[in-house]
Order: C-alpha cells, then sequence, then structure tokens
C-alpha cells in the first residue's frame, strides 16, 4: 500500500542482518495484534449493519467507536515510537530525523 | 454491540411493515459496502504490518489512511441522513428528534 | 479573511431587504457572543503562558481546552443551521444547495 | 485557567532559580507569539461575524481556519517538547515522565 513501505529502512544492514528486529510495539505486539482483530471484527459488523439496512445514526455509531478504537492503536505506536525507537536512536542524527517522521505521523493523526 | 440496536425505531410499525426500508444511504449501498470492504482490507493490512515488524512510522500512516477512509464513510452517511431520513420526516417531532440524533453523531465524529 | 464573506447570498435580496435576518443562531446569538469572548480570552492566555515560559505541556493542555470550546460553538452552528436554515429553506433547491454547504463544513471539522 | 498552571514544576528548584529557563519553543517564541495573535485576531473576526449576522456557514469555515491554526501552534509544540525538553532530559525518570506527560497531550489533541 504505502510507498513508503519499500523504502532503504533507517538502520540499513541491520534490517537484513536481524530476525529480531525492535519496534516501539515489540513489547505490545500480542496486545496490539488482538486490538487490530477486534477492529477488523468491528468493521465486519458494519458491513453487516449495512446489509440490513439499519438506522444511519447507528451505522454511524459503530463507526465513531472504530476510530476511537484506531486511536487508542495509533497512541500506542506513537508511545512506543518516542519511549523505544527515538530514545534508543543511535546518534543525533537518526533522533532528528526519527523525530520528524514521528511529527508527521502526529499531524496526520491530529488533522 | 450498540445499545441503540435494539430500540424500538422512530418509524415504529412501519420498519415492521416494510421489507425495502428506506435509509439514507440506500441509493449508495453498493459503493458503502465497497468501501467497507476495503477499510477492512486495510485493517487486515496493518496487522501483517505488525506481523512482519514492520516500522512504526509506516503503520501509523497506514492508520492514518484507515481513519481518512472510514471520516469518508461517515460523512457520507451524514449526508445521506440530512438529505433524506431528515428531509422525509413525517412531522416536526420526527425531524426534531433526528436532527437531535443527527448532532450526537455528528459531536462523536468532531470529538 | 473568507472570500465567500462577499459573496451574493442564497437569499439575493432578501439579505438587503431585512434588517433582521434570521441566522440558524440567532436565538443563541448572546450566549454564541459569550462563548466567543471566552475563547478570546483563553487564547490571550495562552500568549501570557508563552510569555512567562510556562512548560509546553501545560500550554497545550490550554490549547486543547480551547479547541474543545471551538469544537462546541461549531456543534452548535451545524445544529442551528439544520434546524432553522434549511428546515425552513425555501424549496428543494435551496435545501440542496444549504445541505452541500452543511456538508463542506462538518467535513472541514471533521478532517 | 487550568489547575496544572499553579502545580510545582517537574523542575521544582531550577524554576525558581532561573531567568532562562529553557522551553521547547524557546527558540520560536516570536513566531509563536505572532501566530497566537493572530489567531486572537481570529476569534475576534468571528465574533464581528455573529454580531453582523453573517451566515452560519461563513462562521463555520472562519472556526475551521483557527482550528487548523490552533492544530499548527499544538504540533510546533509537541515538536519542541520531543526535540529540546525530551531530548535533553536530565536522566532516564525524568524523560521517562516528559514521554507520559507528552502522551496526554497528544491524546488530547487527537481525540
Amino acid at each position: 500500500m504505502s510507498t513508503t513501505d519499500d523504502r532503504i529502512p533507517q538502520w540499513g544492514i541491520l534490517k537484513d542482518m536481524s530476525d529480531t528486529r525492535i519496534r516501539g510495539y515489540s513489547a505490545d505486539k500480542d496486545q496490539l495484534g488482538k486490538r487490530l482483530a477486534r477492529i477488523e471484527g468491528q468493521v465486519r459488523g458494519v458491513q453487516r449493519m449495512v446489509d440490513e439496512d439499519r438506522y444511519c445514526i447507528d451505522v454511524l455509531q459503530q463507526i465513531s467507536a472504530i476510530q476511537a478504537a484506531l486511536n487508542k492503536v495509533a497512541l500506542g505506536l506513537v508511545d512506543g515510537h518516542v519511549r523505544h525507537c527515538i530514545a534508543d536512536a543511535g546518534g543525533e542524527d537518526s533522533r532528528e530525523e526519527m523525530t520528524t517522521e514521528l511529527m508527521g505521523a502526529v499531524g496526520r493523526l491530529v488533522s
């Protein structure tokens, strides 16, 4: 999807050398997976509601619930990025770059 | 999910009499279904990204894309509700109530 | 500010003929004015905080409070627009146009 | 306004000892002040619009412009906090605490 998915990672070689890449969310990976699975189920629930011609307002309420759940996931990722990726960045340049990336992500969430 | 799903509908009897209930989104039901199916796929894509230990910022970017897609769906539902449900409400009381429900929904989207 | 401010109003001549134009917010004009005055005071408060080198996080908290207050004002305007302007629109075309304008406004609030 | 304004600062004594406290926004203080002054002017502009019974949708457009400007200010403060306050935090505990505060602030902006 994202064209950035294929770009060369900040850590360069490290990415290919390591089977145990550390991400900001590594410690919470299981919980994160569960949350995303539940969000997927919520989206399917909305599809069912539409199929069944449910009242628009009820559909909207479920969409707001999904957005709240996504916000929670996003905030967890931001938290992990600041606490781990940025904190453990090897050097000033790397930290600067990760902070710039973080601000882009936070800007997309806020606007 | 929502406790409001089971409440007695505004239209009362009408709901049970009719197999072709009109909702604000009825005209766009196919398009709406396709959008939701695509959003479901995007959520699965994020799960895969987490499984593959993708970079936090890239995961966040995909989550923002999902939120934008959900906002679009939500705005379409609001539009349909105003143009059809409220416009066709049978009587002042019904319109008032639907507007109150609308404002609750818009308030949840905005905050 | 907005280039739309100077455009010819939907109501055309009516605007110039009437000293008592009805807006969606007319009934709540006093309360709306008070809320905006308080928001103006909050913005000045943030300026003072910056002058006094207050902690970033405390400044951010005040900005979030202003945004919540602005959201409340905006939702009140949307509510009034739906309940009065759209409900009282003289004819289908006018209602359609006002709904399109409304959706533009809601879209800007949501995104 | 905020009850947090009067709380004992994280830095304790340092606050009172120093006339040149560094904040995340110190380098951009002038620009920040100008932006806030402009936002104050925008809020006054909205008050005028209401006084003059301007069309709801035009008022809403101006409110959205103010919210966008406030978001920009908020993101600048978040950026400065991450780049300066957290980066320069003296020790792990202080950094953890500042990150927790940051996440509270970002959470308020996002939701």
